[in-house]
């Protein structure tokens, strides 16, 4: 049988990256701007070209399966998945300071044109199949991943089924409505959501400063950056608690940006506003750190069409290292 | 073959009920108060010998299995469920007004002696479960049930796979929060979750009045007991809202004691504040009443052990009307 090989997209808001692996390991990984100009197709049209030129550098001679982690919302258009996503689409933004006026991208179409095997899902979720594989909440039937950085995503694992819903955009608990009298409004309009109170964006704004700059001054102890961290903090504990006694999971895997850099100091603040409430429910949620860092997106897009054959070796060597160079 | 006979058992903070049915449909069904003095076996084994009434009145020699639909929380005790329901349990209630000191319910161990097949669920997931077959949402894949009365409870369905979760409390969304300065405490200990804002009883206590009184008053016109009812509704729909972004759920079939009198004029105030946010998101997400009315509960309870050669019949015949008269 020939060696089988198989590419990995990863799709967000700033950049893409292409990934192409063999039961040995990854083999080549590429990454740019995600292209936000042209046509309606012109993005999955380009991301096809990256993978073509991954495989080139690596020497493969076509993948077959490609798993798609990206950023949503999903819709369908006849059948077919389409990513209605408002901080790439330029109809769908409010703003509407990005250089096109796509309503959405037909994602899907274009990629089966040369991809048969194909598997799309939301990166939130994605990040979870990983973290179940290979990370924190290994074998784990009731667990929850929340990346927090830029935005909040969630992805969602209930009796060991990744909750997936009608168009793919379970996990979308970003944009769950925490506060009725937050002034903190959400890219999705909305006031008082989750997102929009605890993004590192909107804490960058209400202090005047990067969101690195933010969290470096609260973690040094300056009073106003602390008790805006803090309070996001508790924020984001206060909506992983709904989320626990919503869905009844056990872990809760925090990964992202902030919490990368942060979590070490933020956890017990997270915790405490879990473990205060309804003890029947929330006896054993506990929050873990991600396992596999920045390389969850990757290894997230990979993981929907690893082959069967391939986890044991992969989950013993942990082959992720080779063509990381280039992040 | 023997002809086979099954049996439901309703389990709730104010009474209990079971029934027995055979293909033809329910043959018989007792009720009771809910006991709440004795050991802390007291409440099964008096449910045991209610099924064994019911099953002496319809001639039934034995069932072959036993569904049960039961408020919740539940707990694990060496592997097997355990209710810990503050309105049950004396020991777990902040009032201490009950006539025990329970600490917890072995409800599966003392069912099983009698009865080896034997199915325990949440009993809002029961209800989705018969809905789903019976109800207002068959063969729907992606559904929220929500029952609205004394309290508010949820069943959740995503990808076709009731959620259990954990211990098999995923539908506790009752007590997610909703608002940081809402001074309504909920019966869990929680300020400002949803059930402790909208149930029936908080209405009740915020008017002086019991909730029929209230909602009544309401769809009168009165404007105090309106801006309530609406308000309380205007809550229930942010849940939803936050349910359906969560979960990418379709449908979500409303019911209880509260909706079944007055869903009519409140379903266009919680729809709207679905609707209202993020279109991406909410597009097809819709309300709808509940197709099994008070029946849900006894339905429910006999659908998780329904054999499945029964179904089709079931569906056509619609065979819970014999045995009702005892309501």
């Amino acid at each position: 049988m020939a060696k089988r090989f198989i590419g990995g997209i990863d799709i967000g808001g700033t950049k893409v990256a292409v990934t192409v692996a063999s039961e040995d390991g990854i083999l080549c990984r590429l990454s740019e701007p995600t292209l936000k100009s042209g046509s309606e197709e012109a993005l999955p049209s380009r991301i096809l070209e990256l993978l073509q030129m991954a495989c080139s550098k690596a020497g493969v001679p076509v993948v077959d399966a490609v798993g798609v982690s990206s950023c949503g919302p999903f819709a369908r258009t006849e059948g077919q998945l389409v990513l209605v996503t408002p901080n790439i689409c330029g109809a769908l933004s409010d703003a509407n300071d990005l250089p096109n006026h796509w309503e959405s991208i037909p994602l899907e179409r274009v990629l089966r044109r040369h991809h048969a095997s194909l598997v799309i899902c939301n990166d939130a979720v994605a990040a979870l199949h990983a973290e179940r594989l290979f990370g924190a909440v290994q074998d784990e039937p009731n667990c929850v991943y929340v990346t927090w950085s830029t935005g909040v995503g969630f992805g969602l694992c209930v009796d060991g089924h990744l909750l997936g819903g009608k168009h793919g955009n379970a996990g979308h608990a970003g944009h769950m409505l925490m506060s009725e009298s937050s002034d903190a409004v959400c890219g999705c309009g909305n006031r008082g959501d989750l997102e929009g109170m605890i993004s590192g964006r909107n804490l960058a704004r209400r202090l005047g400063r990067t969101p690195a700059e933010v969290f470096n001054a609260a973690r040094a102890g300056e009073p106003a950056a602390l008790e805006l961290a803090a309070e996001a903090a508790r924020w984001l504990g206060r909506a992983l608690y709904n989320v626990a006694v919503t869905l009844d999971t056990r872990s809760i895997v925090i990964g992202g940006a902030v919490w990368e850099h942060h979590g070490d100091w933020l956890a017990p603040v997270v915790q405490q506003e879990i473990s205060s409430r309804f003890a029947a429910l929330t006896r054993d949620v506990h929050i873990l750190h991600a396992g596999l860092g920045a390389l969850v997106a990757d290894i997230g897009a990979l993981s929907l069409v690893l082959p069967e054959e391939w986890m044991a070796g992969w989950r013993q060597r942990r082959p992720w290292g080779r063509g990381q160079a280039d992040r």
